[in-house]
Formats: structure tokens, C-alpha cells, sequence
């Protein structure tokens, strides 16, 4: 059955049915009038021509459909992952030219190879020290980002930048450009979207449609706005006016290319490859698993790197560039009754007939109207609670956030997001070094001992116990060592000291040398060393390395026996 | 009293004993004269003229005297920090030249600085990152390079490279000039010290001579040896055939000297100093605490820190190079019986004098000589066991060892322990991210919950139980995501997953959310998520998030609990 583990594309096909089929393809018909605009949009964000998101939106779904393991993930461009392929080949290449294009396959089929490979050998963990706090840290930057780099396109001015500090400082020095049709234009179409999302809505409801309806309602709001300005740019003449407009788009389906393979541009975009990878898997992710939950299906993470990987190399063969499982469309894909990839199929059907037949409706579609749906989009992305939240559960959390936001904002994505994943293995590091360890004391009538601290225990002058809440390995031994020689030298009645290793999971080489210089340094003070409560596997190794036979003291199944025995033997 | 917790002096000065004046007086003596040939060696070894190795050895000894807290720790140029130093200076400036001698003084001092401010901010815990299977793997690797590096001076030829395959390839390319009467005096003086070590104190001992004297006469060794080939040297001429001799040798105290402060110079030694510190750091810190504990004294990191911080700076500024606290010195100045740092306060004395008066009388002193006395020192310090150890107890503490062995011979120091460091974290992170997960079921007729793959237990096909080994965090807490509803999804009959966290020290933001998710995906399939054996910081954190009231489940204080009262419930 191995081939169907990795064709999960067996597995469900065989038991296609009609219902199935009836409600992939209505599924398929809602997210293809979704992802039109949607597209066209994110093209214009990754700084490449408007057909570029038709055909990224294409064969990477087809692909995704044999090889992906989510049954209504929907594969395509994406916000971020948009603005880190603009923020990686701005550096290298300038945009509008045909290398830009090309450079954009190189970075499709470089994150597709990487993911494939991550798939194969089972890497998909590399994405775990991506750590929750700094993900959201990282969307809302990026969100922020994202809309302010779409200004430009609402005011039909020049502006460049690839932080917010750029955008801004670029955005103001071109100010006197705007272009007042375009800016009315742009404000309209934001606030109309705005409008949908947060006022018709409720509107809806209130006249009383149901709730499918008004979902469905709500959704065609990008498609109005886009047929309306079009019309209107039509209508009134108004590219002559200086309104920038999407233009000749080719009638085709996805052309077949190919990326360039220079050393030299592969290499420079090694690092932006990966982190798109990994931010791209990340977000999918979750959508795959949160959707999966719903039907109580299986996601297999490794399988979805493989999926993604094929879907990535998909698109740098056919005009594409790094796409990812989406948020938003796989929920409206899920909602609108998706029960198999195959809907995902359907929907790349629907665009490239989109793609051959629709393209010549769009030549007089704005541009800020584009911008306006990604902004409206990605706002929605912007949440600041993540600190407030941060702040209240973890200090060192709110660290990572914090630094990974205003990094991203000051130097851009791909620096914010190393910084925060650095800052949290840091800070990771740093807390694991330094492990809670507490003095115990027996509490008294019962066999439990506590933190001397914290509770009114009893304790035994000649008997130290010190309980460590943390596994022992190189970064904390020494910390160890020091903790119990600055006590031990400090205190002359103590004759022994017992560790007990209830939370102690695994002990390193480091930690057993410590254990080993401890247990000497320990002996020299005519103190002996004990352990309780140690755990089968620590205990398994700490034989294995003659370390018990060392020790001066012995093992006690209970830290109670170990308390019980040594008090007896006090009098020595 | 803070002031005597940053000056120890005033401490230990306060109650200074005549007792303890004439017991350090002699352990000074006997430092003094195996200090001689040893601080020539290694400034040899660092690549500066001789007597920078005494100058090294006489303000920073003082300095540790007022500011360090070990009674018996001897600091002074040791052989792995010289290597450091020498594969540091080499690549900026060419050896030989004052501009050397300057930039070893900014090593110095950039480093004692470091020290210092790592000291006073209590950073000290950064050299626990250090690994003990990276430090013996590198200090075997340097003992190997050291020994390789002081051929060229036994066999009188001229040869370079700071790492095994450069010295060697240029150790052979040089053969043909070999020096016959420096490789006969250099291979006599490392076979006569090799002799002493391993022949000579068993023959004393079997002639019946006191530990003691043996002792004393063994360390002598490399004084008999500098006396004999120097004045062979003087008596036959040597010089003239070719033998390398020290040379003239200012008869001087230490000078006032100024590091250059060159911002370029400073900014390419900024690493190597920061390497140089922590290495010296933890080599210095284990000695310390090794002695401190024979007499149950405390050793205070921090203090400590500081002290050779001040140390280094005091280096600086004399005219000295790199230095930390010393193995064999300082356990011979404790076997010499020093009680206070006042001994080294007078073996500074010693050196000064030393530094005065006898420096003609080395002017024939063969470099031969001291490279053999390096040799046998070094040579001590390589011992593969560790990769014997290593194997039979951990793979990756195996793989770190290797690592750091393979790259620092292959291409130095730096590199070397750099990698080390690296490669554990790396390997730490990746354990850390794939915790052991046990489902676990109760051990009949007791109140025990077990691994159901190691133990005959009784489980409820309604109730899934795991345990979770390790705390929560990001790195690990999508994986336990995976884990549950991979169990889940596949088994129809699970009704209640019980999460028992008697393991979980910690659960960071990222594991939180994670725990949200879990629970409402477990929601979605209808499954209840209940915890058992939350440790008490955890909890808080748990309430303070409001995780507890949106869980589906309970909280149980025990395992059994938990298990007995979901099982009440199971017909529902």
C-alpha cells in the first residue's frame, strides 16, 4: 500500500461517488468566481503580469489533487507568500522584466524541490521552530506591509519598498503624482469592499435571507467591484485619464516554461526559497488539519510537504510562481460542500477556461481596483491581540512577538522572520538553561514532598532535597553543579543530598559528567549523593554508563523511602 | 557587603593566617620554577617573542588574586588559548612582527572585557552551550594540532597552518631542511620528558622515595632539561650550526603596553576573542570548582568571570597575551599546599624576579626545547575515550563529539568548537521536537498507569491516554497536534483523550495554542480533551489563559482519577 500512501489520489478516487461529484463540482464553481480577481490580485503583489496568478492557480492545483492529503485544501497564490516572492526577487532582478518572470519559476521550482525533499525525508519538523507567537507576529507585519505597498496602486502613484519604513518614506516623496480618478476609484473600492464584509452582512441577515445565501452574496462583492470599474474605465475613457489599467492579458491556457537554473541566481535565492517554503507549509498547515478536524480525517504532514512540493514544481513549468494551501479559499471551498480533492480539480478547470476565454473582459480592469481586494484581504490578517495575549501568558512569548513585528516592519519579511525564529531558540535555550530546581521538604502526615518555599514541610538539617524541573542536558548541567556546591559548601551539617528526578526525562552526556563531578566534589565534602523517583529509560542509561555504581549514595524508588532510610542513618 | 562580593580579597585578606603565609610562600616556590620553561613555551606557541609568555604570567596572576574567588587557581598562558590566539592573530597579521605582538594585546583585552561584561551581567551561563563531549572532542583536536604544530621546532624547520592538514602537507613539503642536530636535541629532550612522566616516578617510588619528593622531582623535569640543552647549546656552539635559540630576551619587569584600538582590527577579532573567553572561561571554572570542592569552598561563576576578565585586561596592558586558569598549575599549586590567592600573588613575585634576573641566562635556551616541553604537555591532553563513551551511551552525543573532532582538525580552532556548539543545539532542538509520546493503560489492581507497548495493561476503548515526556513548546507542540488526531481520526471508538502531564514542566504560548487546537478539533470529531496531573506553575498559567474553561474535558488530580471517572460515563 505504499504507493497509495503517497498517491493519496487512490485511496478516495476509488470510491468516487455521484454525490460526490455533484458537490465537488458546485464546490469548484464558487471558488473559481473567488479566485478570478483573487489571481489576478496576488500576480500584481508578487510584481508579476496579471495571467501569472491564472496560471499559478492551474496545474499546482491539479497536482495538489493526486498528491495532497487535505480534501478541500485549495492550492494557489497566496497574500504572504506573495509579498516574499516580490520582497526576494526585488533584490535580484527589476520588476516588469522578463528576467523577473523567470527568476519568479526559479523560486517556484527551488521551494517546490526543497518541500519535496523535506516530504521525503520526513523533515516536515523544521517547520515546528516556526513557534505560534512569531507566525502571528509575522502576519500582521506582513499584512501591514501588504497594504501599504498596495497604496501606490489605489493613488496611482510610484512607490517602492519592500518594509513599511521604505514604503512610507517612498509613498510620501511621490505624493504629488496622484492620479484623482484613480485615487476615487481605489477609495471606492476599498470602502465598498469594507462595506460588504462588514456592513452587508448583517444587512442580509436582517432582511432576513439565510445564512448560505448571504455567504454567497457576500462573496460575489469582489467580482461586482471588478466588473463595475471595468465598466467604468471602459465607459468613460478613463486609461486615457492616466488610470492604470491590467491590459492585454494572453487568451491561453498555462504555457509550458522553463525556470532558469544559473548557480549563481539559484544560489541568491536559496534562503528566500526556504523561507518561503516553510512559511508557505505552515500556513497550510494548520488550514489543512483545521478543516480535516471538522470531518474527522487524517492529514499526514509529510504526504502535504510532497503535495505542496509537486505543486510548487507544477507552476514553475507553466508561468507560475510559489503558491501554497490558502486560507480563505480552502474554507470557502470547504463551506461551499468540497468532499474530495477532486473539487480542486474542477476549480483548475474553471480557470483555464477563464484563462482562455475571459481574459480579453479585463483589459480595462484597474489596477487599484486589484489593489483594493488585497487590501481588504490582508487587513483582515492584521491582529495586534497576539501581544496583549503574549504579554499575559509569557514574558519571553512576548519577546519573540514583538521583535519579530517590528523587525518585519523596519527590514522587511525575510529578516523578520529569522529574527523571530532565532530570538525563539534563544530565549528557548536560555529559559531550559537555567531550570527551576526546588529545595523539598516532606509534608507533614503524608508520603508527598514539597517546595520548602512554598509550603510547611518538614526537613532533616543533615538531608538536602532538591528537586529539578527540567530534563538535564549540556545547556543546565553546570547550572546544576553550581546550584549544589554554593548550598552545600554554604551548609556544614548537610551529610546528604538526594536529586529527585520526577521530571527529569532524559540525561545527556553532559549532565551525566556533571552527575559525575558532583558525586566527587560531593564525596571530597564527605556528603553523599542519592537519587529518587528516577525514571526507567534515565535509569536504563545511568546503568548502561556504570554511573550507579560510582555514586556514593544509592537509588530510591520514592523520594519518601530515600527521606525514610537516610533519617535513620543520621546519627553517623 | 557587596563590596567584598566583588573584591574576595577582603574576605579571605581579613583573616589571614602566618600558617597560611608560610604554606603559600612554598606552594609558590614550586610554581615559580615549573612556571618558567612553561610561560616561554606557550608564548612560543602563541607565536610571540618568549618573554611575553613570563609578562602574561605576572599582573594578570595579581588581578586574580584581588578579584577571583579560587583559593588555588594559577592563571597564566595555557596551551589551548595560546593555539587560539596564534590561529587568530595569523590570519590578520603576519607573526613575527610588532604588529603581531600589538594585536595579541587586543585579544587580550577585547576578550577581558568580555569576560568582564559577561561577569557583571551575570551571562556567565552562555559557556554551559559548550558541551562536555565538545569541549574533550576539542581539546583532544587541539592537543593533536599543538603537538603537530611544535614539529617544525624539534625538527628545526620552517613550517605553518593552524589546522592537522595544513601543518602536515607543510611539515612534509619542509622535510628536506631538516635541522640534525635541533631534531637530536628536540627528540632527546621529548624522550627524556616522556620518560620522566611515565618512567620516572615509578622508579622513585620503587626506590622508596616519599610521594612528596617524587612529586617534586618529577616537576622538575623541565627545568633539568631547559638547564642541560641550554648550556649543551652555549658549551658546543649550536647556535652556529643552525640550532634555533631563544635569543636575547629583555631583562625587564612587565612594560606599560596600549592594545591597538583599531576599530577593523577589534571588529576581525571579535569572534575569535569571544571564542577565547568561553573556552578559557570553562576550562578555568572546572579547575576552580574541582579544588574549591577538596576544601568545600564556593566557587561564584559570575566573580569568577570577572576575575579573569580583569586578568586579561591586566595582560593587555603589560605586554602579555590571552590568559585563563591553568589545569596542571593550579593542581600543583593546591598539591603544594597554597591556602589563599596570596600564593599567587607570590608567584608573580617569583616570575618577576625571574623576569629580571634571569632572562640572559635562556639566551641559548633551544626553541627545540620548549617545543618538546609543549609536546609532552599537550599530548596529555588527548584522549580519544571519549568517542568510546559517547557511542555506548548517546548517538548524538557521539555525533557532536566526532563533529567537533573531524572540523577542528580539518580546518581549526574556530571552526571546530564553533561546529560543536552549533551541531548540539541542532541535535538538542530535533530530540526535543520528537518528545516520547506513550499511550498508557492501568496496571491491574493498582493505581499505576503504564506504556501499553512495555507493560500487560488495561485500557477502555472509549479513553485514550497519553503521556507526553518532555514540557510543551513550540519545536514540539504541532507534533503532538499530529500524534492525536492521527490517533484519533483513525480509531472511531475514542470518546475522551486524556493528556496526563505529570512530564510537562512547561507549556509555552506556542503549546497553548496548540492545546486550543487540539481541543477544538477533538470538539469537532465529538471527543472530549480532559488533562490529568498538571504541576502547579502550569496550571496558573493554564487559568490565567482561560485554556481550562474552554476545554471540552476536566482537569484531574491524578491519572487514576481521571480514568475512573470517564469510565462511569462511557455508556453515553
Amino acid at each position: 500500500m505504499t504507493l497509495s500512501q503517497y498517491l493519496p489520489i487512490l485511496s478516495w478516487g476509488r470510491t468516487y461517488t455521484r454525490t460526490a461529484l455533484s458537490n465537488d463540482l458546485m464546490a469548484a464553481l464558487i471558488v473559481t468566481i473567488m479566485l478570478i480577481p483573487q489571481s489576478l490580485a496576488y500576480a500584481l503583489l508578487a510584481g508579476l503580469p496579471a495571467e501569472a496568478g491564472l496560471y499559478a492557480s492551474i496545474v499546482p492545483i491539479l497536482l495538489y489533487t493526486v498528491f495532497g492529503t487535505s480534501r478541500a485544501l485549495a492550492v494557489g497564490p497566496v497574500a504572504v507568500v506573495s509579498l516574499m516572492t516580490a520582497a526576494a526577487l526585488s533584490n535580484i532582478v527589476e520588476q516588469g522584466t522578463m528576467g523577473y518572470a523567470i527568476a519568479a519559476l526559479s523560486l517556484a521550482g527551488l521551494s517546490g524541490v526543497m518541500l519535496l525533499a523535506m516530504g521525503l525525508f520526513r523533515l516536515g519538523f523544521i517547520a515546528n521552530f516556526l513557534s505560534h507567537p512569531v507566525i502571528a507576529g509575522f502576519i500582521t507585519a506582513s499584512g501591514i506591509i501588504i497594504a501599504a505597498s498596495q497604496l501606490k496602486h489605489i493613488l496611482g502613484i510610484n512607490a517602492h519598498g519592500h518594509n513599511l519604513l521604505d514604503l512610507v518614506i517612498s509613498l510620501v516623496s511621490h505624493l504629488f503624482e496622484i492620479n484623482w480618478i484613480t485615487a476615487l476609484i481605489g477609495v471606492l473600492a476599498t470602502g465598498f469592499l469594507f462595506w460588504v464584509r462588514k456592513g452587508l452582512k448583517p444587512l442580509l441577515t436582517r432582511l432576513g435571507l439565510g445564512a448560505g445565501l448571504t455567504g454567497a452574496l457576500v462573496k460575489t462583492g469582489p467580482v461586482f467591484v471588478v466588473v463595475a470599474t471595468t465598466l467604468a474605465v471602459w465607459g468613460f475613457d478613463l486609461a486615457e485619464q492616466g488610470v492604470k489599467i491590467v491590459g492585454d492579458v494572453p487568451q491561453s491556457l498555462p504555457p509550458l516554461t522553463l525556470p532558469s537554473l544559473s548557480p549563481e541566481l539559484l544560489g541568491q535565492l536559496l534562503v528566500p526559497a526556504f523561507l518561503i517554503s516553510i512559511i508557505g507549509f505552515v500556513e497550510s498547515i494548520s488550514v489543512a488539519q483545521t478543516l480535516a478536524a471538522k470531518k474527522r480525517q487524517r492529514i499526514d504532514p509529510d504526504q502535504e510537504l510532497i503535495g505542496l512540493g509537486a505543486a510548487n514544481i507544477g507552476a514553475s513549468l507553466t508561468g507560475g510562481f510559489p503558491v501554497t494551501g490558502g486560507f480563505s479559499r480552502s474554507v470557502v471551498n470547504f463551506d461551499a460542500g468540497a468532499e474530495t480533492p477532486a473539487a480542486g480539480a474542477f476549480t483548475a478547470i474553471g480557470l483555464a477556461i477563464a484563462a482562455l476565454a475571459l481574459t480579453p473582459l479585463i483589459y480595462f480592469l484597474p489596477k487599484a481596483t486589484l489593489a483594493a481586494t488585497i487590501i481588504v484581504a490582508v487587513l483582515s490578517l492584521v491582529d495586534f491581540s497576539i501581544l496583549k495575549r503574549s504579554w499575559g501568558y509569557s514574558k519571553t512569548d512576548f519577546a519573540a512577538v514583538l521583535a519579530t513585528i517590528l523587525i518585519t516592519l523596519a527590514t522587511g519579511v525575510e529578516a523578520g522572520v529569522s529574527a523571530g525564529v532565532g530570538l525563539s531558540i534563544l530565549l528557548h535555550l536560555y529559559k531550559s538553561s537555567k531550570p527551576h530546581i526546588a529545595e523539598v521538604g516532606q509534608v507533614p502526615g503524608t508520603e508527598h514532598y514539597r517546595n520548602i518555599l512554598r509550603h510547611d514541610v518538614i526537613t532533616d538539617a543533615h538531608v538536602l532535597t532538591l528537586r529539578v524541573d527540567e530534563s538535564l542536558y549540556f545547556a543546565n548541567a553546570r547550572f546544576l553543579e553550581d546550584k549544589i556546591q554554593a548550598r552545600v559548601a554554604g551548609d556544614k551539617a548537610i551529610r546528604h543530598v538526594i536529586l529527585q528526578c520526577s521530571a527529569i526525562n532524559e540525561i545527556d552526556l553532559s549532565a551525566l559528567e556533571s552527575l559525575e563531578a558532583i558525586n566527587e566534589r560531593l564525596r571530597e565534602m564527605d556528603v553523599q549523593l542519592h537519587l529518587s523517583e528516577v525514571k526507567g529509560p534515565v535509569m536504563d542509561r545511568l546503568k548502561r554508563a556504570h554511573f550507579l555504581s560510582e555514586m556514593t549514595g544509592k537509588v530510591f524508588l520514592s523520594q519518601f523511602e530515600a527521606a525514610s532510610s537516610l533519617k535513620v542513618k543520621a546519627p553517623n
